[in-house]
């Protein structure tokens, strides 16, 4: 019997980092240590303060820190990776950094018991296979609909038949500047490419405002118009859902948990579901997957860090053929793309799948690491809860 | 002009903390000031988190520290606050921690307010009276049938008409067991009383294992039965909620922003909604109290903490007559007693209400805050971000 020995949290960030949507100025590794075997997991979460929710002193029973129901605990098979997500999401519930603590800890776990058997992650989950989706290039709207149509054109340069714009000024002016933006999106892209149109919860849960978009939105064939509200807003989802179609809404990655998406899917009306592996894990994703399908939803990765999320969040769907495209980070700072030792790259057709190898199938360079790693210490009443821990 | 100068928080714990389910045995002070006035607020969450989540480092645009958008903020009126609140959530969006840090300061906000303009927060938020209300005792079931008769018996000569029992064995074991508890708390409490059930989520989302306990609920006349699941498994909610008919679902207390116990109020099926402000903060609280009203849905609080905690949940539905019981903590640690002046006491008939009394209505203890506070620094690459502060 094995046991989950040391879990160490390294926090790492870009020199500078700046109040714009890119996730991948920083991020939370993991590593879990049991019985000779390492594995990785990547939290998309603020560092600091998840790596407080594995280290706080407990306020009661149910306000226990993650780490409580981590250490220590057999890790032999898959229903023990099972059994401690239940025990940590039942011991810190009223904690709410949990579900983002857990996630990348959850990985973790996925990948050592992979690496041990010899077994890519997506095996394990009780996929048959790892099928090929089409890469969706993520990346913000240009400043002015010229940039916006240069960066579609440069992606589908790149070899990307879809690409999503988000974020930047949409929604944040009037609603012609949006279509301006939509149209040269479409023009960038060109007549055939998958366009995918992110509002970021600009509109948090103003029906009205959304619906001022949908009409350039038909015009230019998106595929889908990404939360346009809060996660938590589903009335104000249920509404926009009926007025859009046949454009379908796409949400899912305020979730942080099995049960929030299945909120979603049940009475946000939408079409696809985005889950970020990094905030829930890989086992809660899972679920949600497969509940997705069930209810006729596409399933799609949200993953804006490095390769590791990736990896992460394309086990969760990689035998599920139907749900054929996945969000491929493309404007990731170097901190995301340096800390393994390979990526995740297309194939001669341009598609990705999840790794055919042991565990998540990357490994990490510690030389990487040391380039970004932030020293954190954490004392209370004098004794050390938490520091950085020594590379090696 | 004037804007919130400093917040600082105080962590305070007793000397022992256990695994049990009491909340009461830390807290988190808030304490803001802005132009030579004060207001204290109470966080119910992991003190070391909810700070970690007002300190830590920026991620990106959408994962700020909680105080970026307090500090340096205008502070004149109710609508500033409104506007705090409405900064916080989108700048700290996947800083999941951010309710329970934003819920304390919330509070501080309004305290300031009230004590500024010599009025009740109540009325700052437009209630025309402080209305009386039932409190009831919530305590933990006894370890066996007579504990519990015994616990209900000493409520009751404690002059409580309505008791709550919750948690302790109460569905850790077999439906006859928790059958017996309920029919030793009926009787306890005597016929006449209002007996409340508190599952505390311990069946997740298991339908049928909630079931089972449903006959003796309604033989004994409880007026409701609490978190049977935990707050995101709606649907589970809703099928029991048909079942259970006349007996009345409550939960919510998981709810940690207006929208999420919108969802529950209109897809769980619950008769109550309970809201912590301790979680939520008090501007959300009232929006759920007013949103409440319109769906024929009872609003309750949820208090396990200090009296600046309880006083904060029940200026939300200070005015709504029809929501006429409130929860009333009688096992506090001595902690959640001693850290204000006075204590918000039952008149003459047993009610309670919100002070009608400048802000809050109630003097923090300096001397009992010097004997639970808790030490905390944090440092980032060698600078502190985090000293607990000089009591002064």
């Amino acid at each position: 019997m094995a046991t989950v020995e040391v879990v160490d949290f390294f926090y790492l960030r870009m020199p500078e980092v700046e109040a714009i949507a890119d996730n991948s100025q920083d991020s939370l590794l993991v590593r879990v240590s049991s019985g000779g075997d390492v594995g990785w997991g990547e939290c998309d979460a603020a560092p600091l303060v998840s790596i407080a929710a594995f280290v706080a002193p407990m306020s009661h029973g149910i306000c226990q820190p993650v780490g409580n129901s981590v250490l220590g605990q057999r890790l032999d098979d898959s229903a023990d990776i099972a059994r401690i997500n239940r025990e940590v999401r039942a011991n810190s519930l009223d904690l709410l950094q949990t579900s983002h603590t857990l996630a990348g800890i959850d990985m973790a776990l996925w990948d050592l018991l992979g690496r041990r058997r010899g077994e890519p992650v997506w095996r394990l989950l009780g996929h048959d296979s790892s099928t090929a989706k089409t890469p969706y290039a993520s990346q913000l709207f240009g400043d002015d609909p010229q940039e916006t149509l240069d960066k579609g054109r440069a992606q589908r340069a790149a070899g990307f038949r879809a690409v999503k714009f988000g974020w930047g000024p949409y929604g944040q002016g009037d609603a012609a500047t949006d279509a301006a933006h939509i149209a040269a999106a479409r023009e960038g892209l060109g007549q055939d490419g998958i366009l995918l149109v992110d509002a970021g919860t600009v509109w948090v849960d103003d029906v009205e405002a959304a619906a001022t978009r949908l009409e350039a939105l038909l015009t230019h064939k998106a595929t889908w118009l990404e939360e346009p509200f809060i996660s938590a807003a589903l009335g104000a989802y249920s509404q926009l859902a009926a007025r859009a179609a046949p454009l379908r809404l796409a949400g899912g990655e305020g979730a942080h948990n099995f049960h929030m998406a299945q909120q979603m899917i049940d009475h946000a009306g939408i079409g696809y579901v985005q889950i970020d592996a990094g905030r829930m894990g890989i086992s809660d994703a899972k679920q949600v997957a497969d509940y997705a399908a069930q209810r006729d939803v596409r399933f799609v990765n949200h993953t804006f860090n490095s390769h590791i999320a990736l990896s992460a969040s394309l086990q969760a769907f990689a035998g599920h053929a139907q749900d054929d495209i996945c969000e491929y980070p493309v404007e990731a700072k170097p901190l995301a793309r340096e800390i393994t030792q390979s990526l995740i790259e297309r194939d001669g057709d341009g598609l990705v799948r999840a790794p055919d190898a042991p565990g998540l199938g990357l490994e990490v360079d510690m030389a990487a690491l040391a380039r970004y790693l932030v020293q954190v210490e954490i004392t209370i009443d004098g004794k050390t809860v938490y520091a950085t821990p020594t590379l090696t």
